[in-house]
This record gives structure tokens, sequence and C-alpha cells, in this order.
């Protein structure tokens, strides 16, 4: 495998489960992700989905907590879930706060200094992260789809709207749908975008899904106990996008779920159904 | 709920999963513990299935890892997740030692100073906490399984065998089953228990099953790949045991898994079939 290497592996529902790390050029750094193989993939090529985290996660919680793996052997859909940030990028402060820097990428590409000469996370999803699994695991490049939850859930949105080429599924999990409309978005988009508000569009789910929109049905859960909703979230706003532009959306507010791993794993199986249907595995 | 503190709820699978804190008489401080109820809680009483956690593990692991509430959920049982251990006890070096000490009680009533004063997890779990459990919570007493991980797979056998008549089930991930013989319960042993080896004894599982034996069959996963195998776990000890008595014991090694949670994940669903059966809920 070119400059990939592998941390540690684990067998997992009688696929494979391994966490890896490999230079980017993208970031400018190592960057690592965990990649799980479900049995199918040993014989032949397959879908791949993938998730991005919310705020403070690493490349592990989804593999750890959601219980993914399961529906991935059962489907076969190989899963991938990069790290949320580049990491010991040597930038003063990148560790000071949890919203912002490390762990908190956001999944935009930073043009301001001193941000730009490592977060670009945009690009290594879009670009450098699916030809790097491409070349190293048996995927099928034409099925790919993409999934996440909170700033994941946001980084999934803005990813497959604008590339719908590539992505051809999308689901979130308790997104952040409106990030220029909400603290943890204006937070970050102003320090890594700067405050010339129109480059923050691009990275708005509700203005691309207006302009854009999407070739199939948006899934997206949401907990009606998530203490974010109404001040981070606001997934309404989402909802009178897609409305606006006839954009099909299954939005479901749960009853009494929360933001947390415990809310994604309850409903977990009925994304990867959503995925495989999409990506033709059933 | 008498002298029960409530620490945080999360809605899980339909249902919800609670942490509480409670003063623990037999083991003179706060012990806590995880409640997971299925949604048929709500309607009537369920039985209760709990598992006894490994080296270094909290009342969380289990229930942030293992995906169990899906099953829980499907068969109608309640999990309880117990701490390893009593935590700030004050007694001097309690924190030094990941094998020993916070996090690793071993399930035994210690008789040594300084540890006798809080170190009575055997009596906790058989007596303290289903009593507590059975005040508190919609379960029927009557119908009770246990099973854990590792040290607690250990826990879960000895706390099975000794007492029959509370514990209607057992099964376990990767225990230790002849801690007698093995470095862990070697070290654990000496210091809780004394010197005195015949006290020891009362704490083997392999030793306890060709006493005791069982009355209904044991089912044990180990994976092949786990490192701990062959100088801690000492699987077959326990299988030698079973065979010299006839006990039933369905103990499968699963090819190219380790120690891990995800280890644990991938089985988990047999293991509450398999108490859900012994609990008449299939």
């Amino acid at each position: 495998m070119n400059n990939l290497k592998l941390i540690s592996e684990y067998q997992s529902f009688g696929g494979k489960l391994g966490f890896y790390s490999h230079p980017s050029s993208t970031c400018n750094g190592e960057m690592r992700f965990a990649v799980y193989q479900p049995p199918q993939a040993a014989e032949k090529p397959l879908p791949v989905l993938y998730f991005l985290s919310g705020l403070t996660c690493t490349e592990e919680n989804f593999m750890a907590k959601a219980g993914a793996q399961r529906y991935a052997a059962e489907y076969g859909l190989i899963l991938v879930a990069p790290d949320t940030s580049p990491r010991n990028t040597g930038i003063a402060g990148e560790d000071d706060e949890w919203d912002f820097g490390t762990g908190a990428g956001f999944y935009v590409d930073a043009t301001e200094k001193p941000w730009r000469s490592h977060y670009q996370m945009y690009s290594y999803i879009v670009q450098e992260l699916p030809a790097l699994i491409a070349a190293n695991f048996p995927i099928q490049p034409e099925k790919q789809g993409i999934f996440g939850h909170s700033m994941g859930g946001h980084g999934a949105l803005v990813c497959a709207l604008r590339n719908p080429h590539i992505f051809k599924s999308v689901s979130a999990f308790a997104p952040i749908v409106a990030p220029i409309g909400c603290p943890w978005g204006q937070k970050a988009f102003s320090r890594y975008l700067g405050n010339n508000q129109a480059s923050w569009l691009a990275y708005d789910a509700s203005e691309l899904v207006k302009q854009l929109g999407y070739h199939s049905q948006i899934l997206i859960d949401q907990g009606t106990s998530d203490k974010f909703l109404t001040e981070q979230l606001l997934t309404d706003v989402f909802a009178q996008a897609c409305k606006a532009v006839n954009q099909p959306l299954n939005l479901r507010y749960q009853a009494g779920y929360d933001h947390s791993y415990y809310f994604i794993a309850s409903f977990i199986a009925d994304h990867l159904r959503h995925h495989a249907i999409s990506l033709e595995k059933l």
C-alpha cells in the first residue's frame, strides 16, 4: 500500500477493521482514518460509505460506538471514517479550543492564515481520501456514499451537494445544516474563511441545496431532545430550503433522542439501508 | 428511588439508558452502575441481565461499545452494567496499577488490609446490587442472568456457579477462567485474599465447576488472536474441568478475533439470545 501505514487491525463481524495513517499532501502532514472491510471485500469490489464525525471526534468514535459494522457486513459495504482535522500541525493554539482547530476542521478549505497551510479538509474528503481509498481497497469508485454526525453531517451534506457525481447517496444524524447562521459555524468560518461571508456560502448546506439540489432523497435523523437543536443545528432552515426547491428530504424528528452516539446507534441500521438501496446493494 | 442518584439519561433503541450512583453499604462508599430499560419495561416487569466488565473499565464501556441495547430491546431484557471496583476510597495506591485496585476489583470479597474495607465486589454483585435493582426497576427477580468480559467473565462465571438460584443463565467473552493459575489472578488474589490459597478456590471458575456444576449450558466465546489467551485466560483449563464433570459447555473459538469490544460486539447478539432463551423470553 503506497504510503499507508497500518496502525492496528481488528476482526469485526467477519470482516476487518483497520486504523491507518498516511502523509497527506492536501493537509500537509499526517492524517488518519479507519476502514471497515466486510467479509465480502475478500471476494469482490464493493460500494464504499464515508462517515464524517463531529466536533472533538477522531477516526475511532464511529467505529467503536455506532454499531455500523454489523450492517456493513450484512449489505456488503466498505466503511471509511476519517479524522475530523489535521493534528500536530505546529500552528499556535491549535489545541486550545474544542470547537475550533484540532478536532474541528469543519470540512472546509481554509483560506486564512495560519490555518490554510494545513486545514484543507474539504479537498481532503472529496479528492485525496477517495483516491487513496480507491488505490488501496477493493471499492467500486462509481458507488460511493457519504454520511455524518453534527459537524460531520454538515460536511457530508456539503460534500454530496457539491459533488453528486462522486457521492451517490447522502444522509446525516443531527447535522449542522445552516452554519452561516449558528455560533459554531460563524466562529469556524470567520477564522478559516475570513470575514467575506460570500465565501461561506459554498459550505452552507441550506444555501447549497437551493442552488444545486441533489439527485436523490436525503435522509436526516434529528433528536427532539438534542440540546444543540435550536441554537446550532437549525434543522428547520434546511427543511424549508428543500421545500422551496422541491428537494426530496426524509427528515425524521426522533422523540426524546439527544446528540450522542446512543442516538446514532439507534438509527444506524436505517442509514446503512438508505445507502445500500441507493448504491444498489438492495 | 431510594438513595439512587440519576447522573445522566439517554434514549436508546426506544428505551432509556441511565447512569446511576448510590451509597453502597457493602463497598462502604459510592458505587456506580448503568441500566438499560427497553421499551417493554414501561409496561411490565422484565428479566434482567447483568454484564460485568473487564480490567480498567467503568459502567460505561459495555453500554457505549457492545451494541447490546438493540437486542435487549428486541427480546425485552433489562441490562445492568456495574462499575468494576470501588473508586476514591482513600486507600493509598488504589490508582497506581491498571490491573489491581481501582478498575480491577476482580469480583472478590477482600479479606486483607487495606482493601477489605471497600473491595467487597462479590457481595456487591450477588447481594446489594440485585436488591437495589429489584427495588428500583421493573424486573422479574426470578429471571436474572449474568455475563461478562475477561475479568468480568471470571466474575460472571463465579457469581453464577456459586449462586445458580439467583443467576439462571451465564455466558462470557474471553473470560479469565482459572485465576489461581494466571498472573493477573495470582496478583489480585494474593493481595485481596492473602497467601492462603485455599481461600482462592471459591473464586476460581474451573475449580467451582468441578465442585458445583451448573444447571444449564454455559456459553463462552474466545478469540483465537486474543493476546491474553495462553498466559492469562487459560480457556482450556475450564473446558477440561467441564468435561470432567459433564458440564454442558458451548465453547466457541472465534478465528482471528482479539480481546477488544470489536470482538464482543461481533457476537453480542448470540449472547443475548442465549440468555433470552434461558430466561424464557424466546
